[in-house]
């Protein structure tokens, strides 16, 4: 497996679907808010991703299964409303180029769907502990701005101040070379922790813009069993880097 | 050698073989089983893996010869028991992208050797001194569950909690695609030293599994001679870090 | 996005132009004074450089659109004096290969533009807070040693001791073999902060050269501009590696 | 420039050549004994190689001309003695792959030049400031022990114990499959600093080996210029470890 594998599960026909990205970032809060859709509206599996980019790693599931990290696409076909694409994954790539491919590939994914508004979802780590409920945005296009502060998104100057790194940033400055529209929501958050207060208020705005309807009860248990299991690997990767015996240590020059 | 190179020495014939891999990781447990097996059973070197993905570095053998960091396929062609394919190594991958893709070659390998199932073999590093003689499992099929469970492999609930790394997890993973049983069976240990109690336990049910007759008596002296070893480079690497005299600093920018 | 992306956004027709690069780097000297150049003589875009080496990141420009990370050439076209192509950039790439990469396309523009000589911008970090005002200069044909002392420029013997890393160093190795005279102008600085005095001295040697007037009121603001954002990066980044909660932690072995 | 790029600058006719191979590694030793050969018995250049596997960088030479960071090969006619072909450098490849190219792209030389043995030449780095004198050795090729003991080079258990790392571990490892017979010596050095005690040990064995006669009165004034270079580059970098104002800051995830 030297490149990324893009296995089609199902074709679906949607309407001028939009796609949601939500990849683990800051506060797992992009994540958080596309996994709690895809539970909730039923969305249906329709491509994994599999990618040398990835980490060389599986992850086990509720069934003792082992599966290769992926990324994941849903559909959601609606009766009376948008139909939906949602992106999720287990991890966002490793090496530098992946990320830029792997957003290349969502991009062609939602070209192929006819795709004319992408929302990616993200965390913005302040480090502070208030300003909770407050949804930061970025568009790639100037028309988006008024439309999104209707829905009390709000833009700052010179915010987020690095920029936004990774699958969802570099979804918002590729979709312009396409004629995609693309925002992203930025809930505020510390950053410390698996943060479903936050995710809470991006699902909100996101849920006002699409006019869906969406029981949040479950994202704080969501958040709680994400965060014990984010506990638990960094206990075991704390324990293992203190305890490294030589299996892959860094090479020195001898010769 | 840009590519990695696949250095066949002997075609050999074996009837329903299975795979058994066992390289460097968390206590060495799955490379002193593997290496144990290839003596025991006098198993014959089938093939070389050279790769640039591999540490650039040769080890120095027995005979003073340099030899390049390398994986190795052994067989074992059995009178009137299984036959068996053993994947050792020196080394793993150094990069993201190699690891991805030695696991494609084993599993070539494997296709090529007609092989059903695999076994991976490794160690779950648990920070703690207890618990030796447990075996934990994964598997890659839901049938292979019960199976493996009457050969007291246990299952947690989400444990390893942050999946398997390195090629005994994506060999699990990549072999789904390709319609191959696989399995990983990891020995509980500290993660300390390299742990013969732990690799102890997993040969112990792998002979029970294969229904094979390893003597263990010498599996002790060997993790006794690795350790030793690995405590030597550890030794000279720790000197060798902080003496750096500018051989290969990082690069930092001043034009 | 698996490759590099060269988008002419216009085709200009240049005489004799020189080229002048200034990407980010220590003190930010050579990105400061190229940035000014491009404002002060209203430098028209002529081509946009993406590639998968720079970071996989949007920054937010001031009308809060997400823009890929990216390097930029300018050109300035002059009734009466010299005509100029001038690099400017968000970043330098993050690959090793990366730098090679980029530094072979802007030489393929210079030669596209019939280009007969080039100047890199940087500084020179000393650690220590004195020498404003001096440049130190390197070229690439003896010949010019010369001249570029007429102006000012200083040669020191072992300076700078690393060499010249990034883009305007390798601009300066690879121009060599395509016949193009090039220089790297270096102002010496603290590397503590972005320095405009330092970009300053820089300045007012290249006008020289050119025989250009440019206002440099603007610069000492640009700078404090600069600086600001900068420091909040810093912060922003700072906070964050404190509080990672395993979104992207280093991968350990346990199989 | 996304590839190696080997210049030929001169075709030279050698009879039966050994090729010695002295790159930076610790206490600099090899470097050391190779460019002093080339220096003393006034060696020919006759092969540049650029990558984009070496550092992104340029040197600054004693003319105040910016070189790009390179290896060459230079070869010595000999009247009535042996004929020899030197590989020395200012760096190795800092991509774990690069290490596997170039070793390659040294054996294709060799085996042009129709070389039938290679000495490549190291440090052996023990943290402790005695043994002075002592040259360790390793082949690749059984055959080869007897005659390297004769020269007084050691041959130890287990030693180096973390093998041999770089171009010159490679280079042994690699020539196997091409028929070269080849050996590494080692000079034992502490691995503080530049080492010319143990350079000139190393350099005995050789010129015994080869029945060449190289003045070494100049090797120590040699280390010392090289050691004084090695400072101040270490120097500069540490000021701007600590001065890093957000260049080239590693990227966290926002999104």
């Amino acid at each position: 497996m030297k490149e990324t594998i893009i296995k089609v599960i199902k074709k679906v026909k949607l309407e001028d679907p939009i796609l949601i990205e939500g990849l683990p970032g800051v506060g797992h809060v992009g994540k958080l808010v596309a996994e709690h859709i895809v539970e909730e509206l039923n969305a249906e599996k329709i491509i994994e991703i599999y990618s040398p980019h990835f980490p060389p790693q599986v992850l086990i599931n509720d069934d003792f299964i082992a599966e290769l990290v992926k990324n994941e696409v849903y559909a959601y076909k609606s009766d009376n409303k948008i139909d939906i694409l949602i992106v999720v994954g287990d991890h966002q790539s490793v090496t530098n180029e992946g990320h830029y491919e792997i957003s290349g590939i969502i991009l062609d994914i939602a070209q192929e769907y006819d795709v004319k508004r992408i929302y990616t979802l993200g965390g913005y780590g302040t480090g502070q502990l208030v300003e909770n409920g407050t949804v930061l945005g970025a568009v790639n296009n100037t028309d988006m701005i008024e439309e999104m502060k209707k829905y009390g998104i709000e833009f700052r100057d010179n915010e987020p101040a690095g920029g936004i790194v990774g699958v969802s940033g570099l979804i918002l400055g590729m979709s312009r070379f396409r004629d995609i529209d693309a925002a992203c929501l930025m809930g505020i958050t510390s950053g410390y922790l698996v943060d479903p207060k936050s995710a809470q208020a991006v699902l909100d705005v996101l849920c006002e813009i699409l006019d869906l309807e969406i029981d949040t009860q479950a994202l704080e248990d969501r958040a709680k069993e994400m965060e014990k299991i984010i506990a638990k690997i960094v206990e075991i990767e704390q324990m293992q880097m203190q305890h490294e015996i030589g299996a892959d240590e860094d090479l020195r020059y001898i010769g």
